[in-house]
């Protein structure tokens, strides 16, 4: 058998990991052979292609970034594209595709598989925002990431009695603010899930003058003020992927001008998504793999591989791609008893 | 109401943020009053305790150790430790316990519960050996130390040619060794739930050395030979909580006596259970914290909190004391694609 | 003898680990009693004192922050500053003043030395950029923090063939930007220095591109090209103590529009200058307080603590405040030999 | 011209930092050709090279160990050892060697440019032993991990009351232990330079007790007690290049069985001196590499690069191999301050 391998989307510490185990299980103990697809989709829909063995893959578990390139590129955008992809796999011999990436290359993945090409996928984001999943390597990686910024930021506010904002990645769920904040013991957390109202923010940084000096802010990139119309317009050019471009900024000034007490914003961007896993991202990345292979030499298209407890499952592509998972309520309101 | 917390065994980062989420939540939620036990189950056994309050907990979420103190005092080893304990609880008005510990501590909180006394627990093990729950805190700080230092010794065994054996800790479990193993690409990896035959692994690490040269094998302390007719007689004085104290060095000198190829051990010891605990290990400390202080409020006496997926939920103190959790053989297999 | 010690200016990692040695060689070896100043120069100037003793400074070395906390008060703004120094001093007892901080602490210590306030001086800063010494503590720790940023953002550079911009601190000297630039291996390093050459920058980044595709650009937050006519007007609000608030996003979008090739920007802020010092900061940072406190048993006021090679020396203040310490341009040129 | 290039001894992180700037400079600067003998000395003798060109060094800054190998190799135990290198490297058409490497390394470097090679060396040891030069490369990144190690050990030993004793690097030379020890708050530190008095141990481990409760020992393994008699015989067959193997387990023992204190061993071992450089490590390794190959194309054979204050200079072989650097009585005794 012979198995193609893809990696889609943005960069997630872990791609490495689970390309690796794939190709090691694959040949060792099924004697499987294997292609690695350039840059996500775009190598099946181009057919380009490299060849794909043990040598390859050695040494690359803990390096970040991907050897196969990536790509946010949609093989259905294009009217042939079903037709092309499945000619270039055949072309070259492939009998089944391994698709690792985030909701919108798993989405390609689920569509293409309703159109018959045998796919397995392996669920990526360092947001922890697939369902069906109970987290995504990458994302510990990230926490870790931002709770280290945030640690240091600790002594800053300390010895400054200053109030430090953080702004950390999620768009759409606030998955990497909940736990950054939560494990750096930030003295507020703000999630795209909950707007949030800005006398509350500015009560809570209060309470926490009164108590000692150091009120951290931890607010997610994609996170909004509950009142749309303080938001304001965009400067001209900006990235508008989020709802509130430069939501860390803001909400720094707006507290400082608010409490009369000093405020700066840091904005940890792409070093949160870039480099080594964490040995825990590194273990789940390498047994999403393990278990990837697995589905494929047991023909079990058109699912994905996905955490349960301490166990690797299976689940419904349509599962993972059926829309967002955010953040419990539940979970967030437990967090709030730190606040202040 | 009034709350005692102790936590009791060896030292295992996250101690500190299970008191403190304890404390935080019970106050500012509850209003209850807390009292922290001075060392395990010595603190109520003599009578041994501190005020515990929020300024008391701040600033302890990332260190390492117990604000407590800890010890491995069995209160039921005195004819009269029952009693002694129920009446230095009442004394100091306490209405229920908090008990955070191992599977020891743990047993002595069921015993005592089955007396009568209302507590709950949390369980807290570096070696994951505890039932009914999915991971305990203290886990992933240990794994990520000894990832850690596999990363670093992979290229000392490439540079020189040599064998390096890592002996991490784990008496009656593989999981840090499987963990850590799996995340820092080691090349063999040896648990106590498997017996290792001593030719199977020259055969790795010869192979290994066909391939390259780094065959870093990962061995828990607890691990033995599936012959135990090869272990040498113990040097008088040494301590004999493993089958096999040693084990590692052991390893070494028989692997390069057996292939001719240089080999050296490095024992990673304490390092892996002190310092401050990891962002999953803060995390999860804090939930269960938060958790168990919500069981006490609604009479869940004793049961546990214990992590299933992403959630955490209550178990019977029988469950996590009735036994080991033992790496699953299934995962271990899972493991051996990337031996030799 | 009573000495009092105070700390001014921004964070650094390493002012603890000053206090503590100070502390406890004084009160071991020479048996001289502390005070310290709250917050830099307004302690000396309202009185505001609190005891110092070794309990007080145990625990302290690996913490970032500073435990008397800070200011950039300047007691010679006011006419009757000097006069209130030399009263508050006489007063609390205090025979000698230990000063740490950077160039505006230290100037306003040589302006009180002067006016015959017995002062010991010990240099701070992350920048690097005092004179008469070879390296400040702070320094070094900033350099690891924004090299760890750098590591982590090869791989995204790579995986997704993009330019990253990375910005890190130094206003006027850039010292960080090229030991982070070196260290992290960037591929394009931009210092305050040296204006730069847009044109030039861009020939780096293709050049970068057609070896492999992961350029780097390392700038230091004071940076500014040549050609200041392209510097566009601030924004209302913005703060300015850099000639070019914002430079690396600037970059970033004038690379991406001239190279056509996708760029990112991240700047690190405020996490390069807090948090725990590294081993070298704790190191020099202890050296210095052990000699800062030997000056002022040997009565050296008016000078300072300096590193030379191994060796801690002192200086006279008015050498360390006399001027900025730039990178030396050979320097720079030796590292333009991984440019591109 | 054409340069060979060789790394010999044991690991330290750095070398490969130093190939990388041989080459960049040499290539890009000088447009000179490289070769890479393998293994050290043993390239040479036996004319064992491979080419060595931009590509070649390309990524290599971060990683550990070395990509040319190494090896003990001492080509003058040959009688026919100087002719034989002479006579390969001359077939190679190599005009100049640089020598990478610790004393063992330097000294046959030496007696080869006596005799005519011409041969620039670049001094390594994480031991930082070698006289001539302020550091070397290896030191601070094994100095950042022993004293991560020992931060780990703070917490167990306040949370259980026990000693720790760390037996970390430093056969001849106790650089690593005292950076390491004062970085960490040790509160003893014992180094081959000065043979300890077991009882002053114990003394200051009581002191510490009264204090509070976290000894921590840091000692080196090349340390040895005043009294010899006290060393006990050598079990067979136990490695014999420090003059008490297991100095610190013997340690522990002893305080445990002389205070009543419950204590713990940890020895670091290997950890030390592989994986990747610290920041600085890189920042020396490339600027020793850069300035080493300046040499070559100056001429000045029979010198190494070392490091005086902030400057790479250069200085006579027979300087860096007349002896060893020993620790300073001076800076053991302002380390005595921390003790007890």
């Amino acid at each position: 058998m012979r198995v193609g391998v893809l990696t889609g989307g943005g960069d997630c510490p872990g791609l490495n990991a689970v390309i690796r185990a794939v190709v090691r299980r694959g040949v060792r103990d099924y004697g499987f052979e294997f292609v690695g697809f350039r840059d996500g989709w775009r190598g099946p829909l181009e057919g380009d292609a490299v060849p794909l063995d043990i040598p390859a893959v050695r040494g690359i578990l803990p390096r970040g970034g991907t050897i196969l390139g990536s790509s946010r590129t949609n093989p259905l955008e294009r009217p042939d594209g079903v037709e092309r992809v499945k000619a270039n796999i055949a072309a070259l011999g492939v009998d089944a595709v391994i698709a690792i990436g985030g909701i919108n290359t798993l989405g390609y993945a689920r569509a293409l598989s309703d159109e018959g090409v045998p796919i397995v996928g392996v669920p990526k984001t360092i947001d922890n925002d697939i369902p069906g999943t109970d987290y995504t390597f990458g994302f510990h990686t990230a926490v870790d990431i931002a709770t280290g910024a945030i640690d240091r930021l600790h002594t800053t506010a300390e010895s400054h009695k200053r109030v430090l904002v953080v702004e950390v990645m999620g768009r759409r769920a606030g998955w990497i603010a909940l736990h950054a904040g939560l494990a750096g013991g930030a003295n507020v957390i703000l999630v795209p899930e909950r707007p949030f109202d800005l006398d509350r923010v500015c009560q809570w940084v209060e309470t926490r003058f009164e108590a000692t000096y150091a009120p951290i802010v931890c607010v997610a990139e994609g996170a909004v003020p509950a009142d749309p119309s303080v938001i304001p317009p965009l400067p001209e050019g900006v990235n508008t992927d989020v709802p509130f471009p430069g939501v860390g900024e803001w909400l720094s000034r707006e507290i400082e001008k608010r409490t009369g007490h000093e405020s700066r914003a840091t904005v940890l961007g792409h070093t949160q998504r870039g480099g080594t896993p964490s040995p825990y991202d590194r273990w789940l990345a390498t047994r999403f793999g393990l278990n990837a292979i697995e589905a494929v030499k047991n023909g079990r298209f058109g699912q994905a591989v996905v955490l349960r407890g301490a166990r690797i499952e299976l689940e419904e592509l349509s599962v993972l791609t059926g829309g967002l998972k955010l953040a419990d309520p539940e979970l967030y309101e437990e967090a709030e008893v730190f606040f202040g």
